[in-house]
């Protein structure tokens, strides 16, 4: 037998979840501190509730879930209660074919039900649940069902793992965490500014310089209609997008092959000549975008947004207005968010995003309640602190204090001073067994342990305990109390 | 389309999270303080590493797990790949069949998978995953994997849900979490006085006071040979177990159906009719058991664990020796552990068990690696706190102060203070609209915000904060620096 986890899924070891838990304890912790409230939702949805919302792709990579207690195919027409009966929903056809069965076969409850549907049919019936495929379409389920619990505006954050049947390679696995936040029902720039406020923090939090990249639909909508292709604008920005990479001919190539007319591609040429920081873009816009009623919109959308969260950022992070930026252009309506690492040398793609969406709810039948969120991806910044070695070397998960097991009178003694240390919050363990004590201090070096305390029948006598510090290799022989001191300062 | 999440699962509100949190929180920080370490392991595992580990029963409430995007059955033998090829492990058989198939139609890439396997064949492919259904076998897979990376003794803690496609009903759920530790690779009976601590910890940090039972298979064993009858003990645990609910007479004829002599039925009366104390338990018992050297050892682990862990915990918890204990027999080798709530009125059932197993890694084939561990159940933990009342009103989680927003202007000040609270630490959140006073107070109430916030614009030029304590109904006007002290005193 092959021990191994499933294809694109992780185990994770205690030194990994210490990591883990650094980021996710750091992230949560700031959301608290900005009043979102934490949700949870089921591993499962029911199929319907998921298929359809991620495209034809992401159906496909949608994990569906199979109830093994209760194989239809296996099962006889007499073992269906009347819900389930009910739930099948028969076609007339069915129908039809059921009582021609039924007449042939007078024991009704002796026809399997493999005979009445077709393979297709049963398979519907026995995977009508699915794995989540992200936070996103649970929230706005969970939001549409409860509504009338909810006091809007509702501030939720929610860091659960989600599965997709992707191909697994590097940086990507099939089961994964998302650590979302949203604020729906209400208008107000105060959340896009928010975001980036959570965003900053978070970061500053991890000793993560980062690039916090703003866009805004309405700006990329404007420059289509600006340059008389109002219904080009997923093809403007594609090509806007690939800028750096290709060049301005490339891109005009492209546009014309696309079928931008001549002019609106002439036109486009002094937004994608312009260089500027994001002041000056800014003013470029208001001339190249002039009257246009759109365009207005979303530049006092975004100098209002860059303008407040300015003031409330460090200094560490930089706040930019990019007009390449593109993410999730069929769902945002507002606001595009990205952030990336200016660590150089660690992994470039985006490691946060998100943006604003008049109406993430209306798929589930509760229209025009508009949201903006940002998700933070646990994995990807796990990455980035790994490779710039920036995770502490102890966290509050770390074991702090490991008392060497002499023997049994020695450890009946030390059983007490555990104690007296646990009591003061410290976390502290004995070694259960009288090992050799090459083997307890190898546990103690693998555990990661701060310091080593040592009693034996000497300091039983003395009432003192011999500590190591594992760091520095400094010794010394102290009371419980100062023992106390010495981890806790 | 009805909206809801699938037959026994939930989701948690944030008021129920706030309170699972509580739970979880308290729960962890016991374990991380005894020098338990995080593990995570992923939510699939292969079918092969559950199945045939939890009895039939347990195997028909496993859920499987579907790969959408690997369909074999509506697959071409043409669209596999050489390692799917290799990975359906074709019977000589099967061979034959594809052999024969492929002759009568040449081109091979064109024929269908259905066309050489059986329908179950096909199945056990593509449900190759399934979705866990305890943390222990996950836990053992773990452990043998990664033998050569883990230190031993492994303490390892694991907060995750699992999931069982059990009949739902008031209490019981098809998703819910299992809180466990392990001791892994150690003998020491040290290990068993720790999960008295732990549990004696956690319950006491939650406020219930709790009955931790004791007992331990080698006396049951040995009660077994005693009387004569070594092979039955499972009946007479069983047997003992009903003693309270159906009196000796009736144990008797049980025992007597499952083919217990007379004289060994005797020789059991005694035990019966037993009362006393665990330390009477124990003096009866030495005698009782007499020079039956596994009853001799049982007494020895149950009598060192039951005074070591005396003096080390509260004095809440009652521990107690209860012979009738019979919680996995199967499976534990030593000590069985059973914690109950003592809150009159509050859930009668376990709220965590646990005990030690000489071979869980057996299985997996690494033999010989005894355990001791011990699991809380959340969600009945959660059972009691409500029933009790003893969640409190606010924790760590609690957004604690509020801002009313009364306008652009005011806002936009009110966000310079917000941004000083927060870096005190403490959660705060500004209203994001102007909407009306009713409105933003329904929130603030609905929320449970301690303080509620408001800065006019008299208070704009006065630099202070009107503050209603939300609690109390006390109203004061304070500085920045005086809310702080506020809200942290």
């Amino acid at each position: 037998m092959k021990l191994n986890t499933p294809k694109g899924t992780r185990d994770f070891s205690p030194a990994e979840m210490v990591r883990r838990n650094y980021i996710f304890d750091t992230i949560k912790s700031v959301f608290k501190k900005y009043g979102y409230q934490c949700i949870e939702t089921p591993a499962m949805e029911n199929s319907e509730t998921l298929m359809g919302k991620y495209g034809d792709e992401g159906d496909r990579l949608i994990f569906k879930i199979l109830d093994s207690g209760d194989k239809l195919k296996n099962r006889m027409f007499g073992d269906l209660s009347i819900d389930e009966f009910r739930n099948l929903n028969l076609s007339q056809k069915q129908h039809v074919k059921l009582a021609e069965l039924l007449e042939k076969q007078p024991d009704v409850d002796k026809v399997p039900l493999r005979d009445i549907f077709s393979n297709s049919d049963l398979e519907k019936e026995i995977s009508e649940k699915a794995l989540r495929y992200d936070l996103t379409v649970p929230f706005a389920r969970y939001v549409v069902q409860h509504r009338n619990e909810i006091t809007f505006p509702f501030k939720r954050y929610q860091v659960q793992p989600v599965w997709r049947a992707d191909r697994p390679q590097k940086g990507r696995y099939r089961e994964f965490y998302q650590c979302d936040i949203d604020v729906i029902g209400s208008n107000s720039l105060l959340n896009e500014v928010e975001m980036v406020q959570v965003t900053d923090e978070v970061f500053s939090k991890l000793n993560v310089p980062v690039t916090v990249k703003i866009n805004n639909r309405k700006l990329l909508a404007a420059i289509a209609e600006v340059i008389g292709a109002p219904n080009a604008f997923v093809d403007i920005t594609v090509a806007l997008d690939k800028l750096d990479k290709i060049g301005e001919e490339k891109v005009c190539n492209e546009l014309k092959e696309r079928g931008i007319s001549d002019a609106s591609i002439e036109k486009l040429l002094p937004l994608m000549r312009f260089q500027g920081n994001t002041a000056e873009k800014l003013d470029f816009l208001k001339t190249y975008l002039g009257e246009n009623e759109t365009g207005q919109k979303g530049i006092a959308e975004v100098s209002e947004v860059l303008q407040t969260a300015q003031k409330l950022i460090s200094d560490k992070t930089v706040l930019e207005l990019d007009l390449t930026l593109a993410r999730g252009l069929n769902y945002y309506t507002g606001a595009i968010f990205e952030v990336r690492s200016n660590i150089e040398g660690t992994l470039s793609s985006s490691i946060s995003g998100g943006g604003r969406y008049d109406d993430l709810t209306g798929i589930f039948g509760m229209p025009d309640v508009s949201g903006v969120g940002i998700s933070f991806g646990a994995d990807r910044i796990y990455d980035v602190l790994e490779g710039a070695n920036l995770f502490p070397e102890f966290t509050s998960d770390s074991m702090q204090v490991f008392f060497v097991n002499f023997g049994t009178e020695e450890a009946a003694y030390c059983l007490g001073l555990v104690k007296q240390l646990r009591e003061a919050g410290i976390n502290t363990e004995l070694y259960p067994d009288s090992a050799k004590m090459k083997k307890q201090m190898t546990y103690a070096h693998n555990n990661t342990i701060r310091f080593v305390a040592m009693v034996g029948s000497d300091e039983m006598e003395s009432g003192k305990i011999g500590v190591k510090n594992m760091t520095t290799g400094e010794q010394s022989s102290v009371t419980a109390s100062e023992l106390i001191t010495l981890v806790n300062g």
